[in-house]
This record gives structure tokens, sequence and C-alpha cells, in this order.
């Protein structure tokens, strides 16, 4: 089994590292540098796993042709370019979005006719550096079928990843997870980000935990407007979430703390559109919204 | 004329200071070092005034006896032990209140029988130390009665403070101006805590500006439920703060990054409890209240 995973920050690299140990493996970077980095030091994924991964790796596609499987792992943000990138390439390849929020898969799906499958990850991790990912959060991945493929089509994925130490599930339809995720990320995201605090008890109790509760309760009103059945309740979600023992910093904290792009335009932007395509009123999501992009505006 | 200014944070210092060029000032402080400092240094206002006034301070009331007029200037979350040490003290005082808010009056009502003007200001500064105040802004301290006091009291302390030099103005009923300042405080100030910027162009156009506007009307709402005619709409006056060609921090904004405690109760807690009591709902406010609150959780 061919497999090329585009874009290797922290997800692709927990995927493509522990891919390679049953599969071919192959990286799409967008730097020489971090190519040259994984070709030279194979990738060293640590944590929860422990081990050091030989693949390849190359910023031009053209060099990984042959692919059976292009998991497009970038952050959303990054989505755009290397869509255009993968236009007329890869071939008889299948490919699977991986993306948080909602929409990735129309964007490569516009790009080619290639099968698709549609995946959204919970594991977490830490990138130490461009050859090494520490496997913090064992979380599932799940996939689901998008256009030319099928339940049985996710079901050998899902399998392969397993296979590769990681968890995965398969789903027929993929949108009752993809939402759930969706009302999750744009609650728990947001609320971090905006308080500094990582995902712990605050956000079950008391004040706080109304709050989200709240925010909880404007997504799930857009995912029955728009005739998704919730697969989890995000609020059982947030709740079993914060019940882990140790608290998790959410990738979007991380990122204003780093003063970095948050993806709160795919995830919380991509509940908004939905909200608006279906007449459903979020006020509390669009203030959160507007608070964490006036927060990235006075980054400089 | 004999004043005594009880608490001398930022405002109490700036009153103190000025008015030591025109009246007998004395400072009530918390802290015996504080005292000290103003004794044997004076007190130094630089910025917009520059000079250093004498005057005396002490941390026991008693020693200050003799006051026509206290001016209570604590931070609001100082403000019951104060009014405590004030109890049975100061009799033939006038006693004028200056926090943050809603409610200070009522706090200093409860343990005596003085006459007390309201007050709020609008002016700002930077303390440098305990002798060391900067006055920043030169905007208005606006003065009303409260109780067994007229306009004519009031005007009679704006024009004492005018001849200081900073600026005041007296209203035959101060709650329309308190009003306008609780509203565009528990906008303003939260927003800027929870994104980090100082009070710019952001707060009046675009998303923020839009989030902003519905802050305001939340708060309007307040009012009229109340019975409020607020004397300024709280959305000019962010409008018109916006253009003032600096941006000015606001205290809560200054508070969260010290890790300080914030006023929000005081602030958005004070309007959260009218709009209880007067069946109003301001979701965004209570959104904005429990992130705020949420964000001193995780300052240790």
């Amino acid at each position: 089994m061919r497999i090329v995973v585009a874009g290797a920050g922290t997800i692709g690299s927990l995927l493509a590292g522990h891919l390679a140990r049953v599969a071919d493996v192959a990286v799409l970077t967008r730097r020489p540098e971090h190519a040259r980095a994984l070709n030279e030091h194979g990738l060293r994924v640590s944590g929860r796993s422990d081990f050091t991964a030989r693949l390849r790796a190359a910023t031009d596609p053209e060099e990984l042709a042959g692919a059976e499987l292009v998991i497009v792992a970038c952050k959303g943000g990054d989505l755009e370019p290397l869509a255009e990138e993968l236009a007329g390439r890869f071939a008889g390849a299948t490919l699977m979005t991986v993306q948080n929020g909602l929409g990735a898969e129309d964007v490569i799906a516009a790009r080619g006719s290639w099968p698709i499958l549609s995946a959204v990850t919970f594991m977490s991790g830490t990138r130490h550096a461009d050859d090494h990912v520490e496997y913090v959060l064992d979380t599932a991945t799940w996939i689901g079928p998008y256009r030319g493929t099928t339940g049985a089509d996710a079901e050998a994925v899902a399998e392969l990843i397993r296979s590769a130490g990681l968890q995965a599930e398969a789903f027929d339809d993929l949108r009752p997870t993809q939402w759930s995720k969706l009302v999750f990320n744009a609650t728990v995201n947001t609320v971090a980000a905006l308080t500094g605090l990582p995902h712990d008890f605050h956000f079950a109790e008391g004040e706080l935990g109304s709050l989200v509760h709240a925010l909880v309760d404007e997504g799930k009103a857009v995912a029955t407007a728009a005739g998704v059945t919730l697969r989890e309740d995000p609020w059982e979600m947030n709740v079993h979430a914060t019940r882990r023992g140790h608290a998790h910093y959410p990738s979007m904290l991380e990122d204003v703390t780093a003063h970095r792009p948050t993806e709160i335009e795919l995830i919380t932007g991509s509940l908004m559109r939905e909200a608006g395509r279906h007449g459903v009123a979020v006020p509390l999501h669009t203030a959160l919204y507007s608070l964490v992009k006036a927060k990235e505006a006075c980054y400089s």
C-alpha cells in the first residue's frame, strides 16, 4: 500500500509516522528543510508511541506519484494552495480529508475526480520539531464515504490506521460525527482561546459551564435545521473530556498563545455559514467569533 | 476647605494631588509605607499636569478628623472594608463616592447618616509609585446629589475640582450619566480584556464593532427597563473615544494583563443584577462576564 500524507503538522505527522510501520509512506511538505529533515533523520514519534519511522519526503508532488491513498492533513488555512498542487495529479488514488470544520471535501472535490473519503480526528499531539512529534491523546479518527466511496472503503482505511497503532472507526455517514465535532470545537476552542484556560472542569460547571452549554445549544439548533442528527451530544463530549484527569490545551488556545492564525474561520465560521443558510440565530458563537478575530488582529 | 481622599489608587491620587493645590488635603491609605512615602516626598503628578503636591497621609482615620468633604476613591473591591473604617467617623462631612458600577453609594449610606454625593469619573492615569501618578486622559468627573444633598452641593464640589485644574461637571440627577458610563464600561472593558486590544478603531467598525453595538443595545434595554434615560449614547461614547488619536488601555485589560482581580463584578455584575431585577435578557453581557471570570480563574 502506497500512501502520501500531504501536510505534516501535528496530525499529518502522527498519521505518517504510525502508517509508515505498516505501509509505504511518503510525506508532501511545503518547506524543503522539512522534507530534508524527514529524509535524513526519519520521523521520531514519542509519547504514547515511541519509535522512529523511516519515510520519504518531498516538496514536489511529482516525486511522490503512484499513491493509492492521499491523506490531506494540512491545517484548514493551508488547504486551498495544497488542493491547487494536487490538481491533475494522483490519478487512481483515493483522497481523504482530515480538516476541522466543514467543507474541506468540497475544496478537494473541485480540483479533481478522485474518490473522496472524509475524516475527522480527535487525536492530538505536540509537534516538537520537523522530525519529532509527540502523541498525546489517543482518541479516534472517524472516517466516512464522501464521493465515489462506500462505508467499506472507509472501513478499509480505518482498519489500516488501527493496524498502525492508532484509533479509528468507520461510518456509513460521517456527517453526524463531523457535526458533533464541529459544535464541540466551535465551543471549546473559542472559550479556551479567550479565557486562557485549558479544557478543564471550569468548562463543565458554574458560570462558564452555563456559557458552554448555551454555545452547544446554539450549535445543536443549527444541526437540527441542517437535517443532521448528531452522533454524540457535544455537551456530553465536553463533560467527558474535562474528566480525563489531565487538562488538554485546545489548538486554538495554543495558536493565540503563539500568535499564530487560528482555525476560527473554518470552525466557528463554518457553523455561522450553516446557521445563515438555515436561518438560525447564533448570537453567542458570533460574539466569540468576533472576539477571537479581534485577538488575532492585535498580534502585531 | 479640609478634604480627605480615602484610597489613593490612580483616581484617588489624581484627585488628591490636584485638590491639594486649592485645599487642605489629607489621604487615608491602607498601607503604612504608602502614607510614609506621601508624607515624606509629597505626591508627584506628571503627564498633563506637572507638579509635586504637599499633603498629609495616614492609615488611621482618627488622625484625619475634621474634614468637610471625604472623597471615597478606592477601587470597588476595597469598598466594604473602607466603609467599615469610616463608620462612626467624619461627622459633619459630606461623603462622595467615585466607584465604577452601581451601588457604591448604598454601601456608604448603610454605615452612617452623612450627606452623600455620587460621582463617576472618566479621567485616567497611570500610577507609577505610591508617590507618583501620571495624568493621562483629562476627561471629566461627573457629580450629582445622592442623599441629603442637592445639585448645588454637587456644583460646589465640581467647581472646587475645576479650580484645581481637572474637568468636572455637576448634574441634578447623576443616574443618566452613571448608567451611560456603566453600559460603556461593561462593553469596552470586557471586550478589551478578552481580546487584548486597546480601545482602538476595531471597537467601532467591522465584526467587533457589531459585537460592541449589540452589547450596548443590551445595556440600553436594561436602562430603559430601569426607567433611566441615558445622558449619552454609549455607542457614541465608544466611537468618540476610539477617535482620540491614541489608543487607551482600559483598566480591565491592564488588570488581566497583570493578573490582578478585575472590576467585572462591579461593572458587568451591576448591569446583570439590574437586568435580572427588571426581567431583561442580557445573554452577551452574561457570556462576557463568564469569560472574564474564567480568565481570572486561570491566573494561578
